[in-house]
């Protein structure tokens, strides 16, 4: 195993050429897996189908280059504030020159799962089964987790006639799909307790979550797949991972890619010039009262949905730090991170020991 | 003179609660003069009426508090991404205790202007001269001006009707409006030659700038209206301006703040938590091709206003160096920064020396 | 008691010069009642601040005019498609020649309520109860009621903290305040049996319906406010109401203004071009499954509000059967008029037997 | 030549399914030309890429459905109001069975126009000689021409640079490629003057329209696209058009279904009872005061594009008229109808003669 990360920009949804031409550079008999996770641009409305497009092109890209082996796609939609849209291609291959050193990579998906497994304890434990398959996959222990990207089904309005009350309350939000497989990976990573991971947790207690998630959801998926990130060996470590306070928690997001250094920001800098980093992936959340550090904000009081205003505020904060816009910035952390916090996860290119 | 600056909150366009108790809380017999700068929240559409709420309210509120002296009040839409709905308040009274030491404020407003004067030479005329008073009403020099806020009016299609070729392409425009302004700033404060300064640069020539201006148009006034804030004396600047390269140049927004020191991001950080910055400005703008750092972003291909985006991640990054919300910022910067950049300008309540 | 009926044109929401003008060309001393049912311009977002500008500018004119007497005001957001921006303005004064004859208005305010007593039993007998004292009030019987308009309170989310599961489920839900009001509305006009219009009917029940209620929530109040229109003594009725089957019935819409004639569009034209009419109200309903008449349609599936699509719709067919734009159409019939129809309401100026 | 008509249903752009089905049932062998007309769903943003999902969908079906005859695609966004998403596919066969008695089609594409060529005399010439090639491949004469459907080259702001001030002005403007395109239809159809119908009437002779336009723009072309419609022989004829006076004209859009009869409201009602009507497309303009019949409308000033508003009003007003959604309706009438005014055309099964 040896994982390779590639980004690829993207002039409008139906344009993967970019993503093309980095596939057919590599040599894909030699590719074992793909990832791809990207942004997707678009007004990320109800009829939105840039999603669908995307999906396409994507797709007819891996089929033109060749590319046989199984590969999971995680798109996320709207690229407000200065997201450039695009995303990264994680190829693992048997050439071990490619890869970075050290960075391991593992998938897994559920069984195909029906309206009455959805929002409730079974989501929680088909995430948490698939997550620790996953990461037997990825070849690593628990603790070498970095990062579980999840995606989920959501559960419609039109698939929970005749479920519980607690589902059909539960169902058309996101929010409650991503909270259940949220609560999954807490479980399967050991940092939320087996008794408090339950079904009654959905929505409700935001005090539980884990540290190292990041889940998305849509109809598109009746399964859960997952794609783990995470550190082989003892070297320096390929990708990290870390909770953040609010989204304007420069420090904190500093830290996380630098480590706990004198001079977080700083040190950033010198390895953003030295071209160190690889790839970037946040989930942003907001506390739900809208303030933030105790002023009133319109994030949930105006005509733009909330995750736009939280897209385009971290992909600002975030950019600032990193003098980048090629980020993957993607909105919703129930569960994922403390309330109004967020989770950023970075991959280096040559990781450095640096705590 | 003396000038004192007061930070009040809105829950809503037509709230001015927390502006009649400061306003109450002084005495207004001793004041000479207001202005108040504010952001208001709403859709920023063309039917978006909060603004008209808005001034109601603050005319509504000086009346309560008995304010007979004369007020300017510049209102900017949007609360995009995590701007606090608000504004400041500068008094000008006789009571020295109150002020800040060294701040300078002049206001001025041109005669009421025709249609066909607007967005032409006459136009930049206007706001040179209706500046050159302000500066003078002040009290300062040229080069002790900080910052010239101006509300110019904007040339509407009907009204447009029958003027010149030039004028007829530019109505309807509030980047036509706001460059004539800015080009007859830079010519007041001596920042753009006087030759150059014309009709014929409106729209058209990027690279001549003022440094100091802060512009808005609308259809609210037909006059050229202007605050100026300077530093009056040799003691320690009350307040400060500058220029940044881009939407995400935090280290040139930090120093502005700071000062040309070491570690600019550390310092703004220890002024924060003393509670040194009374007030922020921020003008921004995007390079016109839509990319930042050399990649895409969707800025000018969305279905969201450029405005919204700029707003939202300007409020980020200058959230995150502040650690606060409660700042003003306006997108729009045409002759007021290069291409792509900004001005930022801040209040300090107890000023030092820190060049 | 002898009531007239104006109509006023706005070129903004803060515009009321033309009601200020109807108001001061009556004898305001010989007015014991005013209501105003008017429709504002603007997005109808959470950040439209229109109505609270709308509601300002009226009470300043009703000020203006010297009106003391007691005014209900009913205001609607959305001036979509081709519905002109105004109201209508009925005026109850002894002066008998100024009204339309056999024209009756009544008029009745509940208790201010409590969160607790909304979206369930208590909110519809509050409305049976507070309907019962409006047509006593217009002094008629109850099948002389032509329609009943009611503006309920709204219950938030705020407001429901605490409350019962199904109060919270119903919070923020405008359907479910309207739905409450009518079921109490159907009950006081005898139109629903009281073992039937309870809580459980609440948004579950859609065969149970009044025929001749109109039917607004907001937050703006904290009472159900009832405002009754019909027809006194055995003459001619000036106000006909009744149920249309979709929004495009035209055949319905033109029967219920024209009554039951051979050709009642083209009775309708006759009506029009006499300029008999004095005044329009729709209540505009849509299929939940989003068909008409067997068709998809996306206007429980696009980017805008399923009432843009309504309004906009509506104004067209009900502009186009009557020749004008000068209507008040409304968007949310739950429990006023059979699933995906609606109600219309029409003042006559010159009643005419025509039955 | 036999042309046959047939609807499609979409339960998104990305669903031809239907439209397949379709064209699995004919025997493409005997198939020479198709012609494919369809409102795609959507938010018609800049963002929007459902159109490009739906090109890929009806390409892909053509595909699958093993159609190689030349296939015209003109594909318009927007379902607004009770629009049903879907379209009409016109195939032109050899099986004479199959088509509407005396309906004629005819194509012609011009070649490839450099953006010099477009928005002024050549753009107008290059339609006039393309349509004059479709009527003439549709072996009719000029006057049983009953309407050309044209897709017209957008000359975009990045293409216009370089060009003249006119071309300039009217870069980016989808109404001045719309007009261009429509003076040249009237030029081919002898509707307008030769002399008239130059560079300079663009934009600003209203009163220069062809009778029998419907045009269309956008980037996805560089030439002009037509298809022509029309009636052969001295039978009945199968396809009528017309003009209205405006939105509401719902006479004068009776009058173009059923003729010149006593109740064209009623001939239309017993039309559609006997299912004679295969297809109805729109072109929608409106008054540039906004006002409709003397009163304010918010088309013009409103958050929604004046098109969003168009659309519904004219898909309830056609709606009601039919009694069914599955309709064609399009903005933008410029000199394809008089000032607010618009364009209406009826495919009929089995033509009769009723004028």
């Amino acid at each position: 195993m040896s994982i390779a990360v590639f980004r690829f920009e993207m002039s409008g949804p139906g344009d993967c050429s970019a993503l093309l031409r980095i596939l057919k550079a590599i040599d894909v008999e030699t590719v074992s897996r793909v990832a791809i996770i990207a942004k997707t641009e678009g007004p990320a409305t109800v009829n939105d189908f840039g999603r669908a497009l995307a999906m396409q092109a994507i797709r007819a890209a891996l089929g033109q280059a060749g590319v046989t082996a199984p590969a999971q796609v995680i798109l996320s939609m709207g690229c407000e504030g200065i997201i450039s849209p695009g995303g990264y291609c994680l190829v693992d291959s048997r050439d071990a020159a490619a890869g970075i050193d050290g960075l391991a990579m593992g998938m897994a998906s559920s069984e195909p799962m029906t309206p009455a497994d959805l929002v409730n304890d079974q989501h929680i434990e088909a995430t948490r089964a698939t997550v620790e398959r996953a990461i037997e996959d990825a070849g690593i222990a628990v603790d070498q987790v970095a990062v579980v990207f999840a995606k989920s089904p959501l559960l419609t309005h039109a698939m929970a006639v005749g479920l519980s009350a607690e589902q059909q309350r539960r169902a058309n939000r996101s929010s409650s799909a991503r909270a259940a497989a949220a609560l999954g990976i807490g479980l399967a990573l050991g940092e939320i307790d087996a008794n408090l991971a339950c079904s009654a947790a959905i929505d409700e207690s935001p005090a539980l979550y884990s540290h190292r998630a990041m889940v998305f959801s849509g109809t598109e998926t009746d399964r859960v797949e997952i794609i783990v990130l995470g550190n082989r060996g003892s070297g320096p470590k390929p990708v990290r991972s870390g909770l953040f306070a609010d989204l304007i928690d420069l420090d904190g997001m500093a830290r996380i890619v630098a480590g706990n250094v004198t001079d977080p920001i700083g040190a950033v800098r010198r390895m953003t010039s030295n071209d160190a980093i690889a790839a970037v992936f946040m989930k942003a959340g907001f506390a739900s009262d809208g303030k933030m550090r105790g002023n009133r904000t319109t994030v949930f009081a105006s005509d733009l949905e909330p995750d736009k205003h939280m897209r385009a505020v971290a992909s600002g904060v975030i950019g600032a730090l990193l003098g980048d816009t090629r980020m993957f910035v993607s909105g919703g952390a129930e569960h994922q991170a403390p309330a109004g916090g967020g989770v950023l996860a970075v991959i280096f290119n040559n990781p450095v020991h640096h705590d």
